[in-house]
């Protein structure tokens, strides 16, 4: 981590917060509440870690107004502090690129078009067509497929696989391995076998979208793939051909998408669920992790499926007893009419 | 998309389909029924579609005979139009490689061999001892190891791994972030941890197989895992060592079968399932999404488990209910025995 | 493979194991039981292959002082021969390195460090700050990002993304694809949306790690990511931020741990098992594969989730059960009551 250092005054003008204590106090990074020291600046945003506030060697700590009444020691007052930890983390990012140069060992087509201040890594080619705007950062050994669109201000690290007839918007992340436009999986069955079907679609990808780790999103077979704005995408995720997720939507790592479903805006997405071709998810699902989605979901709320862990013992047990539900309802029946017979 | 204008004459010949309607009607793409413009294909295929044939804007639709009789526009009329469309949807792809050439800034060992009209983009990286056959395309930034074949007019995307003793048959496609021929998992447990097996098989994949995103598919122990003719895999799909594909079948993105697992011919896998180890599944079954398969599967048929999706609250009850089962059929048996002797 | 022999005298002593019969007898490889020939060596460690050791044509094999016993051609007695034959695998890969090497097409920092006898593939990048210790080796077009470290004798193969500040300890093995030290997926929600964290730890590798193929690991947010010493992990798993995995652990392909999960040691997790986030799993759990972990596994044991397969119309069945189970529940404590009241 660099060792860049700012004053408390500093930091709390940046996020609008209010200070209480030592405002010349010198911040030298972030940390926890259990492990910072008197020159780090750490947070409290979960009431689970409240018990170590009163505790904690902090150079100064973000709280909120309730949580600061009780604090004696240096801080900084914000109504979400979470955010504004959230902002501050930046500061202190060492991944930052400083220079913007253009490495000799890339390969770029003289059809493609490169903005001011773009950064272009060693390896890295880019065809005919390509835009690429201000400010964009395209890491070591990536792949930029003819026509494709990289927005102002994105930075797509080493290693991610951008096909032809991309859109991406400006200050969006995309993670190494990502691979975005591949085919959608569309086959035509003919006596022969699996016919290919081209996917002559797209892939549009909205502003401050953030795509994680060998995450994948197919092409659109006639019309787009769509991510629209602000949406952030963990590793791992896959995204058929013609999939469209709505504004703001959170989708945690491992989860697929089969072809054709609508997710809303604003839903949160567990991880490693699924959700299967040509559903609707309406605006403001949660869906919790590992679920099974197999009809669409219209209204909002939360959702889930799966029967959590057990010791194998009793998970045995409750596997045969499901087998056997149908005769324990059987059985149910005849008793309840032998009692009601007897009864008579 | 290329603009690329064809008569319907020269569309309907290329398929075998019967026109009916205007045959020097020109055509510029492909499009659905909703979507279509009046110098565009489209078809109809799905039932559920159905009624959107009489509004349709469309220059032109391939249907069945059945379906054609009561459209009064140009048609192409074919018992497949799934099929015919699947077809045609190569005369627009963008995708197409026009000139065959190889980059000078890939690296090719001087003891591979590189067939007519191969084309090899910068940054690849060929070992000693590979074959690449004619046609072949083999995209930005992939690596194929030593002695590895690429069959010919197979195109593999940028950013493929291709391991030692990998042989990929002729007319695949292999999408970008794919691996092959990566160790297969194999530990032997020791007082000092783990020891690793050399993977000494290798992979054998067959003619006409497409193999999706960032998928993965590990060589052998001893002997090779082996993928064959026809076989369709989407995207994050992982097989593991010694597993073998019967011809033909599909398998839907982000499965996994773990190692030694025989899937017979024509199985369609749905999304997100996992297939455990050592198992047979028969040729032509089918296992719809996200089933846990921990039994060999000797008939064809469908298969499938898990359980739905559901609000979060009926989740609950029926999980807690689920964990009390035992108890219940406990209960029923005593209500019976306690019945039965009062009858007596 | 390679053609390399050895004799039987030479194998025996390399895992010191006991000699029954010709010494000299010359072995070219390894094999099955089943598929051995005359010049190969093969092993017996699963008793449900016994029935194919008298039948073998093999020209030695490894076994148990018991098996043994039976046995009249050549052998090789060792107390685990699952063991002895995984050291000796390593005799025939053909993928070792045997010139160490720095291609001339990758590019290196004049600022990282580069030890003896390493060997760096074509297209490799290595930022400033990079430390690569002795016999390394890095495979093609994998990148390494700013002050990482790999250990001595590490193998990082082809297509292998290395972000910043990542410590890889000695003798691991990385395959192709996998990502380490991705920002982990950290976003504070906010009136404009979520707004991103900047993730300011690490990862950090021990020695002896094998890391799969498109396997991704997330670097911390304020702290590290951790994999111990000795774990094994297999291809296209996840792990999230701040996670820990204890030494020795093995996670099979396509499981997820979310972030800021602990697992302990000696763990062994099944194929596309889930564990939630913010949990602790203990040393020694069991965990059988597809299982959802929503809760922390305070004891060693073997544990389960899911519904295994079935027939898809008996499956149907036992879904609509589930749902229906709370209302079985309420009739079968009417007819308790009833039958109560009947017998007061």
């Amino acid at each position: 981590m660099n060792k860049v250092t700012f004053t408390l005054a500093y930091l709390a003008e940046l996020v609008s917060a209010e200070l209480k204590g030592d405002e010349s106090a010198e911040i030298d990074g972030l940390s926890t509440l259990q492990a910072a020291s008197a020159r780090e600046l750490t947070f409290l945003a979960n009431p689970a870690y409240e018990k170590y506030l009163s505790g904690t060697s902090a150079g100064a700590v973000i709280l909120s107004p309730a949580s600061a009444e009780a604090y004696a020691g240096n801080c900084l007052i914000h109504k979400n502090p979470y955010l504004a930890y959230a902002q501050l983390t930046h500061l202190w990012d060492s991944n930052n690129v400083d220079t913007f140069e253009i490495s000799p060992d890339a390969s770029i087509d003289s059809a493609a078009q490169i903005g001011e201040d773009v950064s272009i890594g060693a390896g890295v080619r880019i065809a005919a067509g390509v835009q690429i705007a201000a400010g964009a950062i395209i890491g070591e050994n990536s792949v930029i497929g003819r026509d494709s669109v990289i927005g102002a201000n994105t930075r797509v690290y080493p290693g991610v696989f951008i096909y032809h007839g991309v859109s991406v918007g400006s200050d969006c992340v995309i993670q190494s391995g990502a691979v975005l436009g591949s085919d959608g999986f569309g086959f035509a069955p003919s006596e022969q076998g699996w016919q290919k079907i081209a996917q002559l679609g797209g892939v549009i990808i909205g502003d401050r979208v953030e795509i994680g780790a060998n995450t994948t999103i197919d092409r659109g077979a006639l019309e787009n793939t769509v991510i629209e704005d602000g949406v952030i995408l963990d590793n791992q995720i896959q995204i058929a051909h013609n999939v469209v997720v709505g504004k703001n939507t959170a989708i945690a790592a491992c989860s697929a998408i089969a072809g054709s479903t609508t997710v809303g805006a604003n839903c949160v997405i567990g991880g490693a669920s699924g959700i299967a071709g040509h559903l609707k998810v309406a605006d403001g699902v949660h869906i919790t992790a590992m679920t099974m989605v197999i009809k669409s979901l219209d209204k909002p709320g939360v959702y889930s499926s799966g029967t959590g862990v057990q010791p194998n013992s009793d998970w045995k047990k409750s596997i045969a007893r499901l087998r056997r539900l149908d005769s324990m309802a059987e059985r149910l029946k005849k008793l309840e009419k032998q009692l009601n017979s007897n009864e008579r």
